[in-house]
């Protein structure tokens, strides 16, 4: 039996999970990726009784939670997470953070033990609050079945709210599996609240600095959208403003013509470096620049605060913000720039920059792009100025782990879009199990590892340190080499094909051979 | 530059993290399993100055916590993980969920961001506290250089307390590299504390209740070493008692004619029907024995408390008490069994049981055996009762992913020893990242994967919930298959060579040629 299920009608109709699902779906939503345990069986069962939904496994929690991220921001509504008490929930953790930091709706179920249960310290008894709360704006309590219905509802809404985030629900197997009311219907899908306005006052001020001096427009959020970006680029032609976006765009739309900022630069130095130039820096859907790490040579704000004008913050309609400043400005229209010819990469051996490029000049129109990792992710943004018309999301919290299980969820929000991940191997490696995920849904996915067997960033940072030999600990806990990871075997071990290349004509090769498979395919660029 | 590094020495010596690591190698300490990022770095370099260190990485957290887990239950002292501010960190929950019900000593390093860096909320800014507390019985901070020493070493005290805990330590960038003055020398190596001695009342109960009833002995925790077993055999031989151990022993000697008790059932009704038999059940080492899960038609405690004796705890010296009772009684000295002839598997087919039968049969002298998972988990202990003698550790808190990582923690812990993985292929997903650092480590392992493709414990409490036909939702979220994981090539992948096998004789082969190979070795078993 399942926990404290009989309790519950047999057949699993009318019960607290049944209603919170008919809750939720008729809230809007219809996705859930799943890695449940015994006290959620209950829940699990409840899906047979709501009709549709899609129902998604994931070997891992972690795969659950970055590809509710994907499918976030993806769809601009919540995918359903299900994860197994406490330690099952921690595994997804990581990601939540990422999904935080991208504003991304998600709706946690958490599954507990049944009440009475509880007061016995049995093995998986644990504390899901604190766990829960350093990664979810809401966390809720079900404990009573009768209040399932009422509470999937506030889930949605509460994910929806601020621009997106997290809600979770523990959900206790016994008010999963008693009887409960069925869900009234009526209740309408919830729409994405409306972000809020900028006052006028922000907007006149960012004229007088645009007209004053020197400026680099700084976008993020909401300004990220094709009508953010115009708005931004009519302002820079007009001004003579720089235009950057955020180091770490939850979701940028890039390529076809559209303008294409650069990203603001990572490391401390070139980023302090570039906002000398300018006499105002003017933030229009991001957060104030700060430095990634605190480093004793840099202050943390990158930008003082007298040259710093907030226009419009995270959450708010930047978008819009940035359309009414380049209509105060008297802007001239957006006229899309003329499409630069792809650069062709030479069929010989290659580096993480060559590669990138030749991915970028390969992406099919509307793709979608999962970036994770500096050593293709930088050079890849770049050149995809120039792709056809497509949607990059980056790693917005610092999590590693992040860029499999996104294109997972960015699939599941779009079919029809071919989605590609540009993978570092290092952080693939913390998600690795996405990949049985998108075999098992036949997501058409094509990753493309950047296989150059280190932690890049960190051997990066010790030679800005001044280590001039990587040797030692440093040696033994950078390099992933001794073994090398054979990417084209652990895609294998997940049925997904895929190859391994070492020169621009293989690599093209295998990104069209992605393009003939039904489901997933996996490209290794050994560097 | 590292996190805030400059205001270090250059060399690195004379630090925060270099104290510690002082501290801690001359309480005892030698192994660190680590994930590293930028705001560890200081922490990586100090390594180099402090000698005696094992310096071991892993491509995962869980295989980090999970690797402590392993190493601390057979090394009886901490090892050391290194992760990567509460993200990181968070992907090691789960194994030290596991770790704190095997009542392992670990001590974790959680890097933080520099101090001067907390307020800005940059990307990697998390509440570590929140998701350290669940799974730590100690929580420190350290965020001044000049306390590093000594907070170390209040660490390694605090691990190896209460029987064995988790001591984690958040370890500032900044703290980490600025200048400490070195630990003094002489500090001697921590012990392990003696563990509390039990009551001669409740010795005497002990007897009382022995002599007038029949009754279930169940052991624990201390009592599952030699001294312990043979103990209760002394007592169950004299008075009839019935011996079983706990369900999930953390680790229990076994085999070459020791005294070899049966699991403790896990589920509820196999459990209550066994204690329906006695009049008392006699606890030693063990917690009182509750239902895993909460079922509605069963309570949570299994024995009610009128018939619960507990001579001692789960922290208790309960050999000893054993030992003292087994006196009291007057037992006659334990006479080893005489070894059972090992079964021989046929060559044909085999289903679980068989293939665990055939392990068991072939199992070297002196291996550490890691289980988890019930499809070979279960019949391999009962089989290795009559086995060479050897170490079981199985999964303590129900936390899947723990078995790999064990295994990686005792073959560092017991250099020498043959350790063998009986891993369940569903729970070997979650921390499949251990296979590399096997190989990496040349670490002798032999890993045999139960490939049944499936959640085999939700479909059976499906079955045993009514369940005829595993369907819809169920189905999709308890099947592996579709498709099949490759477990040869997921191993080849991280560089572990393996083998799949069909039937008993190619099982027997592949189980030999593991022996043959300097590291570690997979065996997939199909089912």
């Amino acid at each position: 039996m399942l926990a404290a299920a009989t309790s519950a009608p047999a057949d699993a109709t009318g019960n607290g999970a049944v209603a919170f699902l008919q809750a939720c779906r008729a809230a809007g939503m219809d996705t859930c990726i799943a890695n449940p345990g015994t006290t959620e069986l209950a829940f699990v069962r409840a899906f047979d009784h709501v009709p549709g939904w899609r129902v998604v496994p994931a070997l891992f929690e972690g795969v659950c939670t970055g590809a509710a991220d994907g499918y976030g921001r993806m769809a601009r509504r919540p995918a359903l997470t299900l994860t197994h008490l406490g330690p099952g929930f921690a595994n997804g953790i990581a990601n939540l953070h990422n999904a935080r930091r991208a504003r991304s709706p998600i709706v946690n179920v958490i599954g507990d033990h049944t009440s009475a249960h509880l007061p016995f310290d049995a093995p998986l008894t644990s504390d899901i609050d604190s766990l829960a709360r350093p990664v979810s704006a809401w966390v809720a309590h079900l404990d009573d079945a009768a209040h399932a219905a009422r509470i999937g509802r506030e889930a949605v809404q509460q994910a929806l709210a601020s621009g997106g985030q997290t809600a979770s629900v523990v959900f206790r197997a016994d008010a999963q599996a008693a009887a409960a009311p069925a869900v009234v219907p009526g209740a309408g899908v919830l729409a994405v609240p409306q972000r809020a306005g900028v006052a006028p006052a922000a907007v006149q001020e960012a004229l007088r600095r645009l007209r004053q001096g020197r400026t680099l427009l700084l976008v993020g959020g909401d300004a990220l959208g094709e009508q953010g970006l115009c708005a931004a680029q009519r302002i820079a032609v007009q001004t003579g403003a720089a235009l950057y976006c955020e180091t770490f765009p939850a979701r940028i739309e890039r390529g076809g013509g559209l303008p294409a900022p650069e990203r603001f630069p990572y490391f401390p130095e070139p980023a302090f470096a570039l906002v000398q130039g300018f006499d105002t820096v003017l933030v229009a859907g991001a957060l104030e620049p700060v430095t990634y790490f605190g480093y004793a040579q840099f202050p943390s704000r990158i930008v003082e605060p007298h040259r710093l004008h907030m226009l419009a913050g995270a959450c708010d309609a930047a978008g819009d913000a940035l359309s009414a400043l380049a209509d105060a400005l008297g802007c001239a229209a957006w006229v899309p720039a003329p499409m630069q010819a792809p650069r062709v990469l030479p069929d010989g051996a290659m580096d993480g920059a060559a590669a990138a490029r030749a991915v970028a000049a390969w992406l099919p129109q509307d793709a979608i792009v999962s970036v994770e990792g500096g050593t293709m992710g930088y050079p890849f943004f770049t050149a995809s100025a120039s792709s056809a018309r497509h949607t990059v999301m980056t790693n917005t919290g610092g999590a590693i782990g992040q860029g499999l299980p996104v294109a997972v969820g960015a699939a599941l929000a779009c079919p029809g879009r071919r989605v590609v991940c540009v993978q570092s191997d290092g952080s693939a490696q913390y998600t690795l199990q996405a990949l049985w995920t998108m075999a098992r849904e036949r997501l058409p996915v094509t990753v493309v590892i950047a296989a150059n067997q280190r932690y890049g960033v960190l051997q990066n940072e010790l030679v800005r340190d001044g280590v001039k030999v990587i040797a030692g600990a440093a040696a033994a806990l950078t390099s992933l080499a001794d073994p090398s990871l054979d990417w084209v075997a652990l895609a294998r071990g997940y049925g997904v094909p895929g190859a391994a290349v070492r020169d621009g004509g293989a690599l093209r090769e295998a990104l069209d051979a992605s393009l003939a498979v039904a489901g997933p395919y996996l490209v290794e660029v050994l560097l």
